[in-house]
């Protein structure tokens, strides 16, 4: 194996791990030598790719915003079931990932420390974007307003991310169809409401 | 002061302290000579009145679930606006009131500890209730199942409280006012619209 190859591998198992402690522990209690054992490397390799839990912890939002880019980049059948898949494939995602769960974490409580990691507001303003696209395209029902939906939306999600945390019955499949299966009929323009799929088409992230 | 009074006084500023530790700094983390040394009494006192940290939960949680009580007892015209006003209420009591807040935090990091503490599933439950009973009251529209409906209510007070937690706007009184104003059309019986109130009708807690 080359020695880049091996170098870009040990930082991604640090990122890994590093995450793993911060959804286990918080940021203020992970430690940099639990870090790098699990990650089944030196403390002096770690010290050599970060030069601080900080600067790990900004790797963690930075490969949890490149894992968010992904799924708010899948295509679906126009913006409004694209907002539907995106949802599903979040809250799923969130399920699996330790990543991403530990970069939204890290986006909520260090926000005082890098205001530029909020992969909170990342996905509040790119629901609001595509809700206005989805208006654009004229596939929303004439009544709702998009900020009313947008806030409707990103509070279900932050919901169910948080409930799933005690009861990971929270991030399957039902409560956020459910969600979708209610505010589809008032939000849809009616003509469109037939080929939506409120439980997500499952295009893409799979 | 009467002795017995001055008991009781002393356990209410105890569990009151315990509360904002246990809001601030977690259960695991909130030392017992901190939460006595706040609530201005001796070690010696907190051990009369709690003979473990554990207790003093319970007693943060007795006193949370004797408060959420409140706030869904309140009278209102018809059981949806009795919803209505009480994801305000409670929304706004989560913002203003730490042992609540700390309620709702231990009913789910302890819920392994002690079943019976279940805030969220008190809350749960109650929102069901009432909306089979709003449904009784011939004032939801067919469509949309309740089972759906709690489902969402449930979601979204728990995103505002979770996002809440870092941005207060989230508890304000809009963003709650935004749901029940997209979804009120979809719920409620066409006749008995006119008469809902989105943002509450402030009766009772204020």
């Amino acid at each position: 194996m080359a020695k880049q190859e091996r170098a870009v591998r040990t930082r991604n198992a640090l990122i890994e791990s590093a995450a793993e402690l911060f959804d286990r522990d918080g940021f203020e209690l992970a430690s940099l030598s639990t870090i790098s054992a699990r990650a089944g490397v030196s403390s002096g390799a770690l010290h050599f790719h970060f030069s601080s839990k900080a600067a790990l912890a900004d790797a963690v939002g930075q490969e949890a915003a490149q894992r968010l880019d992904r799924i708010t980049q899948q295509q679906a059948d126009g913006a409004l079931q694209m907002l539907i898949d995106a949802t599903h494939a979040l809250i799923r995602t969130l399920e699996d990932d330790v990543v991403l769960r530990a970069g939204f974490d890290l986006s909520d409580s260090l926000e005082h420390v890098r205001a530029e990691a909020g992969l909170r507001r990342t996905w509040q303003e790119w629901v609001e974007d595509v809700l206005v696209r989805a208006d654009g395209e004229g596939s929303l029902a004439r009544g709702p307003s998009v900020r009313d939906a947008a806030t409707a939306v990103v509070a279900v999600t932050a919901g169910l991310e948080s409930l799933g945390r005690q009861d990971a019955r929270w991030l399957s499949h039902t409560p956020l169809t459910r969600f979708w299966r209610l505010l589809l009929p008032r939000l849809a323009e009616s003509s469109s409401l037939d080929t939506l799929v409120a439980s997500g088409t499952g295009a893409g992230l799979r």
